[in-house]
């Protein structure tokens, strides 16, 4: 199967231009499965919870499901992004999979980063397992995640065989650190990051672009720059993600002995 | 704190040798910590149940124990080092921590590599965090043990500041490995590697060496080469690994989630 990422610059509160943007980049594409970065359509550094409101959506029902979702249909593929989600009063920093039959569903992150505490409400939908085409499953976590081990043995022990991580990095480790958790898990990973900097309410961040698919050694089988606006496209066997053999004699999961293990 | 590791070429069998070797290395050193690689008395490429049987020891009881607990206690350091332990009928791929008062402790490998199966049973100790000198707490895991992020992860949550990993590395991928570990946990970590090439019963071993501290960043604060045999030291402050910080509003620890987490 084909397994794509998008980089771009989002532009705060811009949400027309954000899906224009992704719509341009995504139209043509060929591939089974995109992942964009997190909050892609509405930037990163809001200044108050108001400007957060001002851009999210209802799972499933704003306007750039609609919009994705259209794109999804016609290019016949599945596509994860991140979103400001509203939920009643609640706001969640949440990613979605899109199906292209229209089927969706919805991740809430679950370890928020930094100023996102001051907007959003910690996750509550815990990790899951997405079964797409051809009966690959897929596992959804959102940036700051991968700095808990956990968050993605949790998503490869339900079955995962590719994790697709939306992202808005500014720390320097976690390109690095994704390595490690495909080879402990044996798993593809997908890290869609953005590129840029945002300057809002004093605050400045600049974020690391370098988005990245890493296979289940975690050897990195294309990526983009720090600075490079674009799509990139491999071909996979997610099957890989089932063979957890680490030599003849060792299984990366039943070797496993949580006796041992403290949670 | 003085904090230090040796790194050497074993000669299979020749637990003479071995022992003169590290003592060589060892007398002078000035530090307060010092990790020897797994089974560093007796090297590493079996051939059978037998020759493991000919250089096991009892824990706290055997030649490699006697000369460590001398140097451990004419240095006045800590020694941490990796040997095949005899218990009734049972050989373990084990690690002691040697106190210069005396006082020692085991550790047995939980997750065996390869051909270890042949001969060793699976550690039953489990994880321990164990008080050294002026309150400083460190965790023993050995080499494989580095491939589960659960064994480093339990230490951390166990309080070790410092994680003392012998080693007998043959992948290629333990050394960045083991700076995610750190970066997740915010401890320091010590891994001795061994070098050289092994042959026996038609098996050929190549170990990496590159040996390794790091600190609470996952950051290489002093390693040695592929082939160096030596010590090395830093001088650290373990009490970095009680601060979880990662930003002003995220602490690797508390921010945990375990309630999502699936062991």
């Amino acid at each position: 199967m084909k397994v794509s990422l998008l980089q771009f610059e989002p532009r705060l509160l811009d949400k027309e231009y954000n899906l224009k943007k992704m719509k341009q980049l995504l139209i043509g594409l060929k591939t089974d499965l995109v992942v964009l970065p997190e909050l892609c359509n509405s930037g990163y550094v809001f200044a108050n919870k108001e400007e957060v409101f001002s851009v999210a959506e209802e799972a499933g029902k704003g306007e750039t499901y609609f919009v994705l979702n259209d794109i999804a249909n016609s290019i016949n593929c599945n596509i994860v992004y991140g979103y400001p989600e509203l939920d009643g009063n609640n706001l969640f920093n949440s990613c979605m999979l899109i199906m292209p039959d229209g089927r969706f569903y919805n991740y809430r992150k679950t370890h928020l980063f930094n100023r996102e505490k001051l907007f959003f409400s910690p996750g509550d939908t815990g990790f899951q397992v997405f079964t797409i085409l051809n009966g690959v499953k897929i596992g959804m976590m959102i940036c700051f995640d991968w700095q808990f081990p956990e968050a993605a043995r949790t998503l490869a022990l339900l079955g995962a065989q590719i994790i697709c991580h939306p992202a808005n990095l500014v720390l320097p480790w976690c390109q690095q650190a994704m390595k490690t958790r495909c080879l402990e898990n044996r798993v593809f990973a997908v890290t869609a990051n953005r590129i840029g900097t945002e300057i809002n309410a004093g605050e400045i961040f600049n974020f690391t672009g370098q988005s990245q698919i890493l296979n289940t050694r975690g050897e990195v089988l294309s990526s983009l720059s720090v600075s490079e606006e674009g799509t990139i496209t491999v071909e996979i066997n997610p099957e890989e993600a089932n063979d957890k053999t680490v030599t003849e004699r060792n299984d990366a999961f039943k070797d496993r002995r949580p006796e041992f293990y403290k949670l």
